[in-house]
């Protein structure tokens, strides 16, 4: 099977604490998490980097999620390493340390077979490297492109270049008002637009997610979800059951990228429901699919 | 026609000033905006007090628009006056001077044909009174009501109690936090419908408002509305669309719940483009249905 979508960006080790316990250099990453979830709905490629010490256990799972491996370099020095801790509420993390190590001088490249992906994914990297990589690919269908508030605050102008060639961006309620300068939803979401971007999926945390284009707007409310374990990883996972869902059907209309948005949201609740990607050693399609029915029961009025 | 719904909380005189103009005692109140919204779906009856000084224009208007308002009392002295404006972006309002007059010593009295109406709606009124309200009527279908961070802050003991008694608790979101003592929504939740209502409906101004119970939530998602021209009364118009479709079909399932928050967003966003309740000199019920459809297909997915 053929790489149907790509994934660029971080694969990590996670070391962190929540009201629900600890964990030590778990595999973390957006990339980990897109793939891993993507992978339930069609075949992923991943484009990262780690270091000699990274446990191969870790590859050996994503490869078993049928994800390709092989725009993972393995390159001399130590992997990115990320540790830091939830409070009692499971709000905004606190990061105690971020060692980037081999991360700190990744600079993608595109396995051959990866080049002509219908479906491309560029997760939360410097947006100078998103924008070689849509460079190193042939006219994919779709670009989607994540970021976060240290690229807004250090390279703004990269980061509008970039957006400006994708065709849908994912942000945060904060970055979209970060990003346009507009603290009002509305006026946010047309600015957005303006920059480039047919389309934008906007996560609001425990409120759910929007997505909007000029003539569209649709909200899905968060899963009702009241065992949260570790947080990491939802905003990723959300990306790789949207976009997952969209590169298995092909079918960009309207109505599809709401049941995209439908299962970003169950992939999300899935994830914070166990440490890093456990969630993902033991899910059927079917746990997916009854969730999904969940959630649409939820904003349905006949 | 019998009055089929109650409502009873302030007529009021309101000077502001917003980024598209001015007005100088305009017709407010929350009992106006509610009774005058509901009667696009059913007879209200509104309970609330004057002055000598109020316009007979403005009972004229009420009265055309066929609400019941044989329980407006006229007291010696003057009307409530509110004066305030809002900022550019139409965030919160600033008071500049809230004049209570004859509201001061307001003490609701329904007449005799309003005590045997079905529904009862208490908006945002001193608990003490709502709860005095509910000892007067004869065990309705159906009791909601309204509050404000005012009546958390000093009077909460009373406020606990009169909740206690109703089957509709609506709140904005820095409401339900304040009430509940939880800042995560989902707590906010559990801990409201554990006071004693069976549901929620939660207003969270630009992003829209969720309704909720013990096994529901539906979220609807604010009417695109560029062209704001006053804010003032969208929460009672939410309310008056919700509670008058309510009373009108008198279904208390949860899909016609559905179909209520979909109508309160809808009466919120045509009160909100004319100042005071301009809007409804002229509004007929198929433009009504026309924002209904345009918020179904945002929410739809087939």
């Amino acid at each position: 099977m053929s790489v149907n979508i790509v994934v660029v960006g971080s694969v990590a080790y996670d070391t962190l604490a929540t009201p629900k316990g600890r964990r030590e250099k778990a595999l973390g990453g957006s990339a980990s998490y897109f793939s891993t979830v993507a992978s339930y709905f069609t075949k992923p490629g991943l484009v990262g980097a780690v270091g000699e010490d990274f446990k191969p256990e870790y590859i050996e799972f994503l490869t078993k999620r049928n994800v390709d491996m092989s725009g993972l370099e393995k390159l001399p020095g130590k992997t990115f390493h990320w540790s830091g801790s939830y409070s009692d509420d499971f709000g905004d993390a606190t990061t105690h340390a971020t060692e980037l190590n081999v991360f700190e001088h990744f600079s993608p490249k595109l396995p051959s077979h990866f080049r002509t992906a219908p479906f491309l994914f560029l997760a939360n990297i410097h947006p100078q490297l998103q924008i070689k990589v849509i460079q190193d690919v042939q006219k994919p269908r779709l670009i989607a492109l994540d970021t976060m508030n240290l690229w807004i605050n250090i390279s703004l102008p990269q980061l509008k270049e970039a957006i400006k060639l994708v065709d849908i961006l994912f942000v945060n309620r904060q970055e979209a008002a970060m990003l346009s300068g507009e603290k009002k939803l509305a006026n946010a979401i047309h600015k957005l637009l303006q920059m480039g971007p047919k389309r934008l999926v906007i996560k609001m945390g425990e409120l759910g997610a929007m997505t909007a284009t000029e003539t569209d707007r649709f909200f899905v409310p968060a899963f009702p979800c009241p065992e949260i374990t570790d947080p990491t990883g939802a905003g990723d996972s959300f990306a790789g059951g949207f976009m997952g869902w969209i590169a298995k059907t092909g079918d960009l209309s309207e109505n599809n990228f709401r049941k995209a948005m439908i299962l970003g949201t169950v992939m999300g609740s899935i994830t914070v429901e166990n440490f890093s990607l456990d969630s993902y050693h033991t899910l059927s399609q079917d746990e997916i699919m009854e969730r999904y029915s969940q959630v649409l029961d939820m904003i349905r009025v006949v």
